[in-house]
């Protein structure tokens, strides 16, 4: 079966751009997911093809025009109806690895990337996207997101990860950051390699990763350390939950 | 002043890739930053030019080794010792804005970017590298958070962006998301623009907005709206400043 991942953008010639390479270029050229971008300018219906226009209510910048958008989104919908249909935006939920997971394990994805200043509002409001973020902070299009969507899902087709165990034992999939990896040369600049590692022992390996892992999570993100725990109680009303992250 | 960005990668012939389109594209051409690759490949000693390893204590994959790398990153520093050195990375500090502020504010950027499972954990004992970041999900490797982290400092560097308004008025500048945009045509679909956005009156058009973007960073994300309302008075000293903008 082949995951199918249509993007609809104003740069169709960017893709398959950097998943052409590497992993996903070959789990490409092996048929395991196909990429179909489609031009959004070929859904304008004016001769000047425009796809956007000056914000209602004035401002900096164009908005893409739903009436345009709609097409696109319309015909994407009708080659590809069971995929879930997503807009890349900064107002979407943020995209966590139990989503990509989730979206993996689908017949593939539609992908609206936004340019500009954004959308007009009524496209959501008539059509049913799901707006997904990949961070906080701000694009100068969708495009970047989408790479970032389908590289994540795509090493997580069945056959792409060379061995099977590859894509469990990493960060995120257990709520926690990786532990530390070490390699050849065993000594470099004066460091080694922790004696552990070189113990050949695979239950204290494991528990060395384990406990490594918990103090990297703790220490740098209080928030999925928080979260891995279960969080005990919400805090008591009014009171603001502090984290420690920023 | 140019922007330099050097990207330590295996794949030097992804770049610019997307970068090299509109908006970055347009900047690149015009001399406003300038994009290096530089092949970590270059940076083995052996014949077959290696640059992994298996893990030590086993595992699945294979591991960037510390001596190669930190080679390539020397180089990286001689030639641009003033620009942050960043490695992108799951277990790293999630990016936000104000933090591509900071960066884009700065001579320019160099970026190493993983693959496999990631790095030796000396490279980062014995050299200055940053580890960022783009979002709690797992890529095959660091080059898309590379363009991610160069997509989002270029288009704030100065004269990229066309109008000087458009990169204050959006999502996380604030700490809110951003307000919802409407153009013409009028009516779309039985669904009109809002009536404040067509009565010419800015205070009233202003209003809307900031109320509309607070509702909607209050339902979207309890997590930045908690962060806006912030601690009104300045914390006692010795007490965590927080900052209102994510």
């Amino acid at each position: 079966m082949t995951f199918t991942a249509q993007i609809l953008t104003l740069y169709p010639e960017m893709f398959p751009g950097p998943l052409g390479f590497s992993l996903a270029g070959r789990a490409l050229e092996e048929g395991r997911w196909s990429c179909a971008p489609i031009p959004i300018r070929d859904f304008a219906t004016d001769r000047h093809k425009s796809v956007d226009d000056t914000p209602a209510g004035g401002g900096a910048g164009m908005v893409l025009r739903a009436d345009v958008l709609a097409r696109a989104v319309d015909h994407a919908l009708e080659r590809a109806p069971d995929a879930p249909l997503i807009a890349m935006t900064p107002r979407g939920k943020p995209l966590i690895q139990r989503h990509v997971r989730e979206l993996a394990a689908g017949p593939g994805l539609s992908i609206l990337c936004g340019r500009f200043e954004g959308f007009d509002q009524r496209l959501f409001d008539a059509r049913q996207i799901e707006e997904i973020s990949i961070g906080d902070y701000v694009l100068s299009g969708g495009e970047i997101g989408a790479f970032a969507l389908l590289d994540a899902c795509i090493r997580l087709l069945p056959g792409v990860m060379g061995a099977a165990s590859s894509g469990e034992e990493e960060s995120f999939e257990d709520g926690l950051l990786e532990y530390p990896h070490y390699t050849r040369p065993q000594l470099w600049e004066g460091r080694t390699i922790p004696e552990v590692l070189r113990s050949g022992d695979h239950a204290r390996i494991a528990a060395w990763r384990k406990t490594q892992a918990e103090a990297i999570t703790r220490s740098r993100r209080p928030d999925l350390w928080e979260r891995h725990r279960g969080a005990p109680d919400p805090p008591p009303s009014g009171a603001r939950r502090e984290t420690k992250k920023d």
